[in-house]
């Protein structure tokens, strides 16, 4: 039984890296990749959370528009944590690597919030958008306490 | 005239230069964020180029996801070339300021070929992916001939 787990886990981590380097010239460009994908997404996010916040009056049209692309974004960069983007210019902590599964649940998590921020904007809803903006931030900061260094 | 023309002029550099500096809280995160858009882009681009030049064999779910995603990325960075964005870490020419409404066309080129090189990777057929490729790059090509410093 063993045998079969490390063989399923093994399977999973070829599964994983297998995608990335068939994607990525070096281990450097998918380090860049997911950096300036998250930062895309990030100033997007930021755009609907200076309106959820209340710091600039809300536009339903413009926290769709940037939602939508929040969303897209957030889909991006896990593919660019393959074996081998480990070491370089990053602050992606080992245990990415070492507790795959879970971090690839917080990844999940993510996208699901962003998703859901993205069909809440879409309703024109203040209300609705804050209360996901609250329940995204909550994702974004539960992986980068466990699998992101200052 | 020759008076209208200038405010006509103005308007458009105040509308230009407004949207960007409501979007980005500083140049930096402006020219940060172009750049990795563009990168982004370039990435899933040249995923796209590697199959049109047979560098590796077609796929076509590959191709289509790639090309939609490069289609989505190639409309982002413009709203970041704002005033004040030209100073810093870019190769960005003075150009781009000056001609605005030439960098706007070029921009806008840029785009249409890349939508088409989308749907072209949608239908699944190899030579349109090639064909709408060789036209995409060319259009890279020219924007950063007369827009981009070495």
């Amino acid at each position: 039984m063993k045998t079969i787990g490390i063989l399923v886990a093994a399977a999973a981590i070829i599964g994983f890296s297998g995608t990335a380097s068939a994607q990525f010239a070096k281990p450097e460009d998918a380090i860049k990749y997911r950096k300036n994908a998250l930062f895309v997404m990030q100033q997007h996010y930021a755009r609907v959370g200076a309106m959820a916040s209340g710091r600039v009056p809300f536009d339903a049209k413009v926290a769709a528009e940037n939602a939508a692309i929040a969303e897209t974004m957030s889909r991006l960069p896990w593919a660019a944590f393959g074996e081998g983007t480990d070491k370089g210019d990053t602050k992606a902590l080992p245990e990415v690597w070492k507790e795959q599964a879970k971090f690839k649940a917080a990844a999940e998590k993510m996208e699901g919030e962003m998703s859901k921020l993205a069909a809440a904007a879409k309703t024109g809803n203040l209300d609705s958008v804050k209360t996901a903006f609250q329940s995204t931030s909550a994702s974004c900061k539960a992986c980068h306490d466990d699998f992101r260094g200052k």
